[in-house]
């Protein structure tokens, strides 16, 4: 059934790469990839032998299945385009409704991949990245379904309202945690501390989370709300005003977090 | 050699309870653990057969190595009484100088560990410790190198600066990451969402960051300043002040990490 699916991807970023290449490995048929940079839209339509244009004249309107890895923006934009309307339509925004589609096309879903995807970093998309899905109907679901199991062990159906927690959540866990890693960097680049001395501790705090509660892996100065040591880190920040205001905001709440689960 | 250093270990959380199993795995004679909590010190003693006292009067005299593994309120309490002067006193804390025991006692150094110890989580001590010392004298620093190198692989000298801004980049890349967890964690759990459904990000995020800078791994809404995106988060966060706030915050120095970079 895969090969009898026709795919269009809108994109060329991050979220379209990991896509086309997960479906392509289930044999799924890609027939044009519509970019808009001509550089990343033909590398990627060259590095998976694939039809592509960055005109949106030329997008193909035969095709089952309209991919949409795009940024919201120009989500709406080609979504106004009212190409092959009666195709079953999917965006893949955490935090766009499913209803963006609504009127304008007359079947549609959602696929919210819940991973950080960069072209530089392989993932195994099988085992690695859990699929959020949705879609306007039963029917259409079935075949949104159907695509995402094929690429995706881990995959569950979740309402606009449900995907918007994931993402505001998935920011938390994953864009500002990756924020504190590199202020984590700065700090030890302004002593020429090789911030491969921290791996270890950022391995560990993440695999703890695997067997413990958040609050209960905590540790720490804000933990046992230790003034004496917290001064210093203040005073050492004081270059920043910044750095000095996370500090205190993120060690009231760590504190927070742990008087009321006492 | 190592069975003819006595040791006294002052603490009995989760500082203490991993050095001391580190210690006794390499053979280390550790003659007494020193604690105040009743409870948590006869826990320790009886679960690695050791003597313990919670009396300050009765801290053994005779020993060649005192290892403070308190917090740092303690620690001064317990330099100032003033036991066995000439033998070597080591802390572990990473925000406390070492200057600490100058003119109480005659050796000294520190040994801290750039982890996160909890007694309820293992941990291979030896692969997965950075420990980073110094010590008040060349002589004393070989001992306090052979103690550390004894029970971990990765043991660098660092200064008591230095060291404090290990300890700040920890703060941020352990406990404030653990925070940030625990947000997401309460996000989702306002939409009954299980957390473990976060967990292959949080794993995808700290691996990424063995092979990439922090910054060259970033995605999401703030590195491209989505407006739209950020404006749907914050409404949604609008129950809470602190939340928003934080929010904004690492958002903006995302966005100016990413424009700075490129």
């Amino acid at each position: 059934m895969n090969s009898s699916l026709k795919f269009v991807v809108f994109g060329a970023g991050n979220v379209a790469f990991h896509f086309i290449q997960a479906l392509i490995s289930k044999n799924f048929n890609i027939v044009q990839i519509v970019g808009r940079s001509e550089n990343n839209t033909k590398y990627l339509a060259e590095k998976f032998h694939l039809a592509y244009t960055t005109n949106k004249v030329n997008v193909r309107k035969d095709a089952d299945v309209y991919l949409y890895c795009t940024s919201d923006n120009s989500l709406n934009e080609l979504i106004s385009l009212k190409i092959a309307t009666d195709a079953i339509h999917i965006h893949t925004a955490g935090s766009v409704e499913m209803d963006v589609f609504k009127n304008l096309k007359s079947r549609y879903g959602v696929i919210y991949p819940l991973q950080t995807l960069s072209k530089t970093k392989n993932i195994d998309f099988e085992t690695k990245v859990p699929l959020f899905i949705e879609a306007s109907d039963a029917d259409t679901l079935k075949i949104v379904q159907f695509i995402s199991e094929s690429i995706a062990q881990q995959v569950s159906v979740a309402n606009s309202e449900k995907r918007l927690s994931l993402h505001i959540s998935a920011v938390f866990a994953n864009n500002f945690v990756n924020q504190l890693y590199q202020i984590a960097f700065e700090i030890l680049a302004g002593q020429q501390i090789d911030f491969i001395n921290l791996k270890p501790l950022i391995q560990e705090t993440a695999d703890k989370i695997k067997f413990m509660l958040p609050k209960d892996a905590q540790t720490g100065p804000a933990k046992r709300m230790d003034t004496v040591i917290m001064s210093k880190h203040l005073d050492y920040l004081s270059k920043s005003i910044e750095l000095q205001s996370l500090y205190r905001q993120i060690s009231e709440m760590i504190y927070h977090t742990q008087s009321n689960s006492k």
